[in-house]
């Protein structure tokens, strides 16, 4: 159960209106790696966790300050609108300031929004159930969500070095701030599983059940032998379990797939004679 | 620019047609993780990859032998559903094991594919490019590749208990070792990368710049203490910059939000006298 | 800022598993009118309301209580999940029970989410955030907010009626009454709302330049009479404007559009003689 | 069955071409609430009306004339891309005016449909078969209608105040006056449904079986009392059947979930003791 | 402008209700060359022509005849609907044909529409603008077309022999005979059209601009020489402009890409030295 | 199985930064015809071929060329977007060629790929997997491959026009080469189907089953005789199997649909007395 303050947990205003600035910002609110990401990502893995309290728990205290996150984003946004020239005609776009923006500000915040924030990234696709991740397996979620923190990091801060408004920069020094604590605190809850269940994800897979023999092995299969050149190609693997290995000519194993006719209901293509 | 040869790299011949686990091996095509993903991802991360031909190899060696591996499951799901019992009528029903395959098979493997494999995943959602994530940030994209391998190896392990036809197991315990390999392969990279530019992504942002009082700090928003029992909470951060705090009663430093007024053309409705 | 309760609102427990109910109330989840979008639709309306801080107090009040809703609903599908039968093989479903959940329970919640929760509708569709309305003007959101409530009363209704499972029954017991207040609750809102502004959204745009002589007129476009006979047709309209009009035979006031060639560097198809 | 006669309904001329213009009128073609969505809610409701053939013949009525709304539109989206500067280089952007368009005008519009409507909105996406609403409820279904036709005046009202062109600000006066009217008719016959059936809906769901005692609440999830000061907070409610009631600090009922491990083979993370 | 008459161009009876049927049919109302398609596309790619009155006329026929075709099949999938079990429990699933649709019928039907047909695919994925095609290029349209109807007619067979209800069969039979005049139809105007443009479209863009020297080359990029069986790889082109050619091994004739570094303020990784 | 070499098929670019241009080329890489769908098309065409091993190779051999565009144009596009002014802020919009860059390139190719291509259209829409079409029968299939080659064609020679860039051009004109190949190419494998199997698609479905009696009928639905005028109205049609009829006056067949009432558990609107 949730209770909201109306106090934004970090002040989110910006210097001045910019509607360019404002469509770019959505990125942060409903992208791919954006705040609703996040904040769902964390609760539906929180809410499935079955048994594992202290991770749960962990989940839920992120989940549940990722939803503050997309409010200040938004209100953020909201206010970036403000006095946007949502009347403006052709004549003003003469001035090319102007005109950037009559050409360059999402179309949408102005018909659909009515100057607030969308559920969109920064091109207007629509914020989508398909960007989260939850598999009940812990390990294999922390690491996507040492991703979504990282890949977060590196677009607030692209944000950041975009815009010269002190505001905004205010917001998202906090947030880039925050993304480093999540990638600090991820990386310490992979580490404290990886210690326990080891490298491989899921551990509990038995072994001997898959083809080991090619389960340390490089395949070069883009010519070329640059590749060989990394940890990840000779020597003991990380997992401990065995020995990199290189293939530089990797050849099938497998046959030439033939395939059956389908049956005559179906109307596809017979098999005909070659000519 | 990529070659074909007709041989799978292995082999991929389940030992009897299975429409229902047709639909389930979709996951492993044409999922948020499947292989469609990681040939894509790799593919675009590496074309993108400015210098460092080693990771750019890397890339297009792994992402080269993904496309390969839709070409196997490709093949297994079109032999999964040789002999689908696309004509039986509702009399057929009343024998059970034929009416879960009549009311569970996937029907556009009759319909449109003409049993042959689908561009979606176990339940028909098509394949998107927002699935894929390629950033321009080396050590970002590689967790979210250790991410998605690690999705993929419980995936295609979960798959592996749901049958008991040995091709089917066969191929997927060629899978689930090339995602092991996969995981012990992009943790390498990944530690090359930190071992050079430290845990937080990215690296060159000036950290000056972030608000670092709150950059170690892990705020209490789901009441109950039990997520300040691990190593994300006390003690000395990963990253070697700091140390973890924790705070019990997390407390809004912003103001209430309040907005403008919106200018009267957009017909947003205007602030009233409340009653 | 929001914080987070472990305890649910309430209870959410069902009498048993059953993995093909569980793919039906994901509707509820992650459905067009499932719990997150009234919970996302309510705070993307609260967060850009400008002035008015009741409403936009009571917004966020209840945006606040739908993502709870959402916890309480993916902890029973959760619980749903429990035991089910993710490794039978075909054998198995000789028996008629078991086949239908192995041929119609969502493959994902085994496959993907390991017995979570899914952020999809119950054919598996990821929630969009084009299912939300946020349009900066009050009265045309809150009669969204009405529909949704409407809708969302009419799915829980009929999931209630398609189980006996008693748990699962008192959930949507309490789900179904809460759809009932906030019925109640917005009607209340549109009525405060429409003795100030009128009955057409938005009240702000000038009638005088609309075409107001087809503002009150029921074009018959269907041949058929039929629809002559309601409130809609004649007398005075609702918005206590105008006239309500029938008109038997519309008759088309444009003209046929002829359009001018494309430039030729657009190679479309050029304005050829007809022959 | 349909008919169709090359006229068009109203006339769709602008004075003359202008693809920004275009690109933002996509808004009222392919949008959430443009007249695709109108135009197939309205026919899927009413083919699947089941008896009440006076509502049927409405909702055809006015889903035929929306399929002619869609013509317009695309005609005058046709027109204003006439001779739309689709060659012109850089060279050209120094004008700002023309820069304007450079930057901001659809591109698909050029490249995909050759200065042709797109089935999208005003930022391109495509329009999706999940923007309608057709329940088999009317009551519930005519709250979606009137929403749609507030929504929409209120981007069509949007539109208006953003061009002065005459030739489009014809068009919207058309659009704008048959939306007023659609308001005033689903108004009415809401207002039908509502006085046979009740303010509830649906009006069939025997009230016993909810919990009626938290029926008529309000829980302040948001700190601070504003929303106490509604009708919807005190008194006799707009259903007549009970008394609105606010519960200024809601508590949980339900008990903090604890779930069952997954089985073994699903590979999820296993319950560990916390350290 | 349309109108509509109440009558169904031709009968939608089935013989007995069939929920699993109707989740198959509606692949032919909202699936990727459903009749929502071929509505739209037809409409759109009318609604753009620019002169050539006779094409657009053909354009606008059928594509109002489609119209009418979803009609048909929307009726026919409520029908099929009818007594559909919704509220039948588990103990039920016991009889095999019953647990057959009690696991395989779309649940949507039931919890979302009432009865009612859905504007999706047959497992429920949205319609989606993006189905469609309309360019401005009338040749390359009309291909599109004529798949459309080849896809279409290939579905709508396959279907046929799903079912022995003769009511389906007869609506079905009339689908495939329409299909079958479109494909005829789509046929003749692409005759006249490459009568008059030739073979390649588009037929405006002059070829001294194209790479002439490999735009007859089959280029086996798949090991095996099978494909050079065909009059696509020797001999004359069928556009009378060249000859075919077959290139055994295909070498490239480019450069390896080597990309700049990124500025700086963009976080990407920077190039390092190989170790 | 695929194997990949560095070196670019053909040489990929620019003679300088344009990241305007650079939004514009995505439209081939990850557009509805870009070369992702004719990659993927071929490939799930070529892997689901049963028999017909001269088809499936020529599916391979293309759609592994398919591939190779991809990189190009992804090589292409990142580095088109060297150099752009990532950082620029309001200021510099004063200079209006800046401006329409600022205002109009692609925020993502900033903010999300650092320069690096996307897998989405001109416009950002994700490539999906229901862009392409495979469905068994190679006729239809290859009217759909024609189809696909056409739009592309039309596509790449409007991006030709719309720059003077000589790299760029280049690379078109190799494009536009190539798509011309495969026009001819997929041309003469349908006039080799059609020999063999005749017009209609499919071939095999029994005629006698469909109502012949329509098939070879041009309905006027849209008001006006134009469409009479053509070789599809009159004469022996292109199957050999029929003559062309056009009836001017179309009348139903059908009649007016009375759907039964829902079951009451589905809460649907009950049949009213009208009133």
């Amino acid at each position: 159960m949730f209770y909201h303050v109306k106090e934004l947990q970090f002040e989110a205003k910006p210097d001045r209106p910019n509607p360019l600035f404002a469509k770019k910002l959505q990125e942060l609110i409903g992208g791919q790696y954006g705040e609703m990401t996040v904040a769902m990502q964390y609760m539906f893995q929180g809410w499935a966790t079955r048994g594992n309290e202290k991770y749960r728990d962990l989940l839920l205290d992120i989940g549940t300050e990722e939803i503050g996150h997309v409010e200040m984003l938004a209100t953020m946004v909201a206010r970036l609108l403000d006095d946007a020239p949502v009347d403006l005609q052709e004549e003003a776009a003469k001035d090319p300031a102007v005109g950037a923006v009559l050409g360059g500000m999402n179309p949408q915040h102005a018909i659909v929004s009515g100057l607030g924030a969308r559920p969109t990234d920064s091109i207007g696709n629509p914020w989508m159930g398909s960007y989260i991740t939850a598999s009940g397996n812990l390990l294999a979620d922390f690491r996507s969500n040492l991703n979504a923190e990282s890949q977060g990091r590196v677009q607030a801060s692209r944000l950041y070095e975009m815009t010269d408004d002190k505001g905004v920069k205010e917001l998202l020094s906090v947030l880039i701030a925050r993304d480093a604590y999540h990638q600090n605190q991820w990386a310490a809850a992979i580490a404290e599983l990886e210690e326990q269940e080891g490298l491989l994800v899921p551990s509990t897979f038995n072994r001997e059940k898959e083809r080991l023999v090619i389960a340390y092995t490089l395949y070069n299969f883009s010519e070329g032998e640059d590749s060989s050149q990394g940890r990840w190609a000779k020597g003991p693997a990380l997992d401990g379990q065995g020995n990199y290995e290189y293939v530089s000519k990797p050849l099938p194993e497998g046959a030439k797939p033939m395939l059956k006719p389908a049956p005559p209901k179906l109307h596809n293509t017979l098999p005909m004679e070659d000519k």
